[in-house]
């Protein structure tokens, strides 16, 4: 069930910017039990990149209505929640009245093996780097070439996610997830003003380890350090946190922290 | 009239990956006459920058019949050709079987000033940059978030294109157009095997020079070069050429090469 503009509808039109210049921005967020989970963060993102894109964010609680309408039939869901910029006329540039087009698409909740959960996961390292952009990090846009080719480069069904670096060289994120590493008693995951995008669940990782007095910050550092980390997991809305366990021929026995941390995820705030 | 896979439309799925990754590749083009102009240069360039990107690109006869479907009610029309991956499951994998889309829509042929041939045109600076990216580099994907920013940077409609550097403050072209510059005998065109996009316009700039005796080749150039250039003009399907008479601060006389380009490129190959 997916909604457009809150109206039912599984189709978008071809003048839709979204679709012509991948002209938006997005969210991916579980509905659970009928809520869909930390919506006030990923609400708050999603206003923050459109801010950045120059694209009118419509107000929450339109959102909220999509939600409730598909939680009656089916309260639990994957739910992507997408902002464009709106219809076009042609070429790059947006009429001043632009309206800015709404959607909600429900989806499946992912059901992901138990054992990454329990035993970590086994990841690749693509050869697909991620440009340097500052005008466009941080944000969930709508221009994901990079991480399709960066997904495409394996097919191995043991092979759970993939650790991409930018162009210089320096560690930025999973394709789908933001990555944490531990070095002794400090946490660090990656700066993210240059590439790459800064997602909730990293904000709730930064915040949580704050509140238990875990030092964690942003950092820039490139595999072979990545290699040295006691235990490192990348953390996404559907995912939770997985251990990675098994990346460039190094092993890591379980940790404490990713269990730990994906308890806390799992949380309401 | 907009056809989706040969089939009258104006929606297209939102499982879409070119709605949801900007997961495809795209050509402007004129049908002029009923016939689409330069096709077979269009869809070699197409073809290769779905080769780039993984995707199995339609065979040309699908496009031409799709063509001359239009053509028999809009014989002159803007059209805009797109080639996405297909529909998505759930993620940025695709299936192995994943079928392309491919979307022909047909628009009004843009009605620009005639000044703009006769006298030139304003051009603007853009604070927007191009990112490095080898890997996308050259190829008319459908990720063009950089070219929405730097085209929203001016509404003054007395200007008419927007001249964008990369990050590193190398002239990679305008925000919708190749662009080229004139240094005594030599033409210049900036190389865009990290950024931009290699028009079929301007490979035909470079052949069309070839064969005239003009030494025409690619280089890496910044704006204070640029601003020393004798004659500066930018090229695309729709708009042939128009040179660059104000940027600036800094005007130029009508010059001799760009219509010569224009006449040129207005012609059958």
């Amino acid at each position: 069930m997916n909604l457009v503009n809150g109206i039912e509808s599984d189709v978008i039109s071809l003048h839709d910017r979204g679709w012509n210049y991948g002209d938006g921005a997005f969210r991916t967020l579980l509905l659970r039990n009928g809520r869909p989970h930390c919506w006030p963060r990923h609400y708050t993102k999603l206003r923050d990149d459109c801010v950045r894109l120059g694209i009118a964010c419509p107000p929450s609680e339109l959102f909220e209505q999509d939600f409730n309408f598909i939680a009656e039939r089916h309260p639990d869901r994957t739910i992507r929640v997408v902002v464009t910029r709106g219809d076009m006329a042609r070429g790059y540039a947006a009429s001043l009245d632009i309206q800015p087009t709404r959607v909600v698409v429900a989806g499946a909740v992912p059901a992901y093996p138990a054992e990454y959960h329990d035993h970590g996961v086994r990841a690749h390292l693509c050869r697909t780097t991620f440009a340097i952009q500052p005008l466009l990090a941080g944000i969930k846009h709508l221009n994901r070439l990079e991480n399709v080719l960066a997904r495409s480069e394996w097919s191995d069904p043991g092979i759970a996610e993939g650790i991409v670096c930018d162009t210089e060289g320096n560690v930025v994120s999973g394709t789908m997830s933001n990555l944490f590493a531990a070095f002794g008693a400090e946490l660090l995951t990656p700066d993210v003003s240059r590439s790459g995008v800064a997602g909730v669940q990293r904000a709730r990782v930064l915040e949580f380890s704050k509140s238990r007095g875990i030092m964690a910050k942003t950092g820039v550092f490139g595999i072979v350090q990545l290699l040295t980390a006691d235990e490192i997991f990348v953390v996404n809305s559907l995912i939770g946190a997985w251990q990675i366990t098994s990346f460039e021929g190094k092993s890591w026995r379980s940790g404490e922290l990713t269990p730990e941390f994906r308890r806390w995820l799992d949380g309401d705030d």
